[in-house]
């Protein structure tokens, strides 16, 4: 029987992980976070659809997409967290449990980074861990989903 | 003689119609609007090129070819009504009438809904009459390109 | 048998129309748009109710007298579509169809004038076409009242 | 001896009482709402003057004719409340004890009902009990004027 | 020969003068105003039309009319001059030289008095003078017609 | 039988009442306050637990505990009025009748005084009245819970 | 026996004009306007001590000195109206009549000309009148000092 | 040895947990939270000092005192999250690990909701998850003090 | 005889001086400068009542019983600075001079330390210069009160 | 030897200079700004890598990837300048040398293009110099890797 | 040996003091002020320089000068110190100890008296004690150099 | 013949070149900074006439002057560029080319820094490349007058 599949978005610039601004980020690189996702999925006999894309339509595409092949949607949206209106529409198109997640703490950077349409509709927000962020969003989604 | 054509362009998200928040939407698919649109258009003399995407890029392009192949433009840009000044610049390199269309009306839903930048280019705007709205801007452009 | 009747409502300065600022407004005067009203609405079995005031209260009176003898409401509240709650909540008190017209885009003419009481409980709103407005709201409330 | 008479006004869509938005305004008319007040005025040994427009220059006509009849104003503005300068101009021209009344929690609906012209001016405000803000009115002033 | 005729219209509550506020205002009454105007005119060899009203609606009817019988417009519009759209259309509809003029220093009192609509189509402004300010008012109008 | 019991509470520096601010709040103590209360509580049959603190902590705790003792709550919160989430809050868990009131006319004071998170919440509000806003909240309190 | 002496200060670049921005300002030099300043005062039986400075200190200087030497102030304080809280201080340091001049409608011009910290203070204001201002504000400050 | 332990806050009206607006915070007690957070830091070798107070100076107190007998806190601060500078002011007077939690999506409230103080000095913040949010603060906090 | 004496109050985490964020506070305790106090105010002639609590509630109760004890009031009200309406109020009941001191210049920090409550009511503040700012404050207050 | 190599990226219509609001842009083609900065390039021993695209996305791909193949970056993002955090972060990502340029004056034109996301990471800005803003930074370019 | 020397700077309109506005103000003159600042300077072991200027330009020249001459700045920069950012930046130039006098408490004032550029760079800010926070200043100032 | 020459302003502060903020402002001293404009206008066959001046009243003067002497205005307006409308209007009497730099990027400083009058009649801006803006704006220039 298959695993019920996670999918976890990743939005622009989340590829450049680990050489970018590190202070906010830590060093880990994005494949680091996949194989951390996998490993947690795995225990909870989930199973992951782990993507990152620098394109707002793309991002918009997977969730649209996402409605027969998943069980729910973990987005860390990068900058389109707090610009793009149209994920937030893609999400209200989907019926799945939707967990927010950010590495760093969002509300410590700069004041257009404290708004975030993808709050509007998300189940629940996690920022501020890190990589671990991830893990706990797995767990929380695993809760979510039972 | 080819018919003279409408470029109807469709933003991110109106591919989901049917689905999507009915409330707002109605229960018509994209599907069934365009048929609505070339019926009209069929009515009146005019072809229709009925298009959607959800990249905004992807809409600038379509904007910006239509210059030659098109006599005027109907836009629902969805989502990016609101944050695309990209898509407001691409109209302004057009010199063809712009008719604006929303399924919902807009101005009673989420106060960030109540901004276009569409609008400040459009000759007119449409809104709130769900699927009709697309019947009534292909008369209004009837009349503006005639 | 009586054709159903829409009460069609123009607010302040409108009486001017064909003098007042050719370059939003045109030059047909109001007794032509009432024409083109009342041709429109005889080719959908329809008749109109077509008024004008300058007066606040007197617009409020006929919302609130349209229950009974209308069956829908196009309105074009000129000024005081950007100022009166009265107007709104006379709207609120009846259960009709209501259409809000604009001859000129609003959104492309002083800040003031970007914001409607109307819109926050019309059905639709029809801007930027001139008088073709009027006619395009007519086969718009044909639509909402079959 | 003529009994001393408060006067008692009412401003827009107040007439529609018992139709209009029952969940917020209740379902008794404003002629049930006039006895209330005279049946409560006469056991204090006070007479009213009970009165309701839709033109605000009708109502600021009323107050500056207030002065010389009356000992004091009973004023539930409506809509006026929020927008009209002209009747708070008019009651700062009579030196009557002034009492605001709004049938509803202005505080708990749009933002746009928060804010009171007649507020600035008034000795005191009551609002959110339905008709027996009237008769707590009543009460009020009557210990105002003794 | 008719001399030529200047309208000078006073909005809701100049009625008013001479009991009201008279820290602001003087205490000389609207008749005195228009005695000082007349006197003034007479001086030009012009005449004047004075009118007062409390509706913002009849104000703008009279600005409508204005067109044909008058050769300037002088106008303080009370309170209506910080919320009066439709004060602001009708002026537009003439093309006679407008002057405003208020009888208090308006930017010295409460913020909501400190934006005029009117000021935005007048040719200039005249305030905190008192009924010497209408007196003023007819020089600068006799010069802008001259 | 046990009387009906209305908690009334009063929040900061309202146990100064006598020497605070007479202009604002007259010169009658606390003390005198709950004995007006108490006579009019009487007169309709119910009694009153009066209470005052200075304390955000102490009230949120009354409000929470009065579910089970009191038909319903009379609250002058003061300054927490314009502050204290935690009071609105505390409302929030309890479904009694809640009626707000203010000894002076909190729209004519400093700006942040015309904001308050109780309204929120409250039934209605009365203010402006001094000590006798006390009894009209109770007549108004009495009403609602019959 | 000396006539009373108005002293008349005009702001930075008003010594340009008759070349700057004629669409605002006209084509009369300063040298023009104080001509026409001299003639009106003398009709009067009044002097005037017309200067004009570039510097925000040298008018401040010229304010606080007027105090033995002069009756009243005329004030064209130029673009150091919207920005000089040092001119208003100094302002309010003289007890004489003091009368705003600008010779453009500012308030049809750059938002951040719509706001005069000399309103303030001033008596009156006079502005949109061209050259003609000064002079009217001569006959209001005569009328005002006597 | 002694366990390492998490002091966590809870602030005012958590205590009402199970019959406070269940939509939001659904029907558990702070009872059953208290032992939810009991077993997960059991099952990671840790202990907690389980708090609630509905008083802002308490739960200063608390934190400051926090320092040498806690290695971590994880607070929910309720209503004082968005009012409270001194919570903010004492978690700074700390060298600890802070995890800021809430039961609800904070986003999806009231506007002042939105805002945080806790959120400029937490490490991270879990919302929306419910019972469920303390489990994966304990489970966060683990990480941050390993 | 006794001495005059000046209650000195100190607000939130003002206890944890010495360790809290040395950058803005300095290395010193809160009994050393309750030392300092006493010192300087002995030099005077005076005495001190030095306090200092996490409770917004108690400073209010002690700000309200100085009236009868002491001659002045220093207060450094911590972060309920700027939040605290109900401490602006209990300054407000008391006719004591009143000086309000903080350690560091408040307006470099966070934006919403900028604004102050206690500055409303007081007769001076001082800000910046360390525990030396006591010592200052006491000088001033002496003055205040001789 | 190869040349150092500078990115030079256009945003969205900029592919349409030459027909596109001339007024704005002047008449010259992307083509033609390719060769001048070409041109000035290999005056200066560098070469240049010249794109456009209408895609955010894409533009953020260019920036990633040009960390070891380009000396700097010279990005004319267009209406993505305004809106989009997305190329802010992935500028972020390398550590290059920035120059921002407008063809035209962005501070003379809608307040919506007075922000910059860009100037946020830029080492310099040009702008309203047209085609010549090109040549400039290329100037500057070669300046800042020197 | 010759004396450490201070730097007092007073902006406009501090000349006038004794006359302008008493009650802000007190009725010393700045020779008065002058003579208290030499007085307890010398004192102290110190001397000072004590200018005043009604000049922007002439303070930021005094300010750039001060650097080898002195030893501290005391600054009561009048109404510049709500608007310029040039003495703002001419102090920046310094690295001297800055301490920022009002003789009145500016935040009992205008509200555009509450926000001042001196602030951003002065070690401490001195408010509201009339002439005697001249005297405190230097003591402050002392202890600053010390 | 005499070579074109070109006005070079520099404001308030630039004098402390050198010394000043070496962080945003870097080491050159203004007469450096002359140095290299000399030398640049040179080579294109251009002088220069540079000038600084702390003084505000003065630049507007030197602006004024322009006209007849000088080909085009370079201008670094330093702390006047935020400020000074005096300084903006000046700008508008003469029809020289202008062009503004400033030595930092303004937009990376504080807010306050943002906004710039003198951009609003700037043919171009060049900022954030120190001293070699000034030679690229003397490039600028000479293309603009060629």
């Amino acid at each position: 029987m298959m695993k019920k599949c996670i999918l976890i978005l990743n939005g622009p610039n989340l590829n450049m992980l680990g050489s970018r601004e590190p202070e906010f980020y830590g060093d880990q690189t994005l494949g680091d976070i996949e194989k951390i996702c996998a490993d947690q999925a795995s225990k909870l006999g989930l199973s992951i659809d782990f993507r990152n894309s620098n394109s707002e339509g793309e991002l918009v595409d997977w969730i649209q997409q996402s409605k027969n092949n998943h069980v729910a949607i973990i987005l860390n949206a990068g900058a389109y967290t707090h610009t793009s209106i149209a994920i937030l529409d893609a999400l209200r198109t989907t019926n799945l449990p939707i967990v927010e997640v950010h590495l760093s703490n969002i509300f410590q950077r700069e004041e257009y980074r404290h708004v975030s349409f993808v709050s509007q509709v998300a189940d629940g927000v996690i920022c501020g861990f890190g990589s671990q962020g991830y893990k706990l969003a797995i767990d929380a989604t695993a809760k979510l989903i039972s």
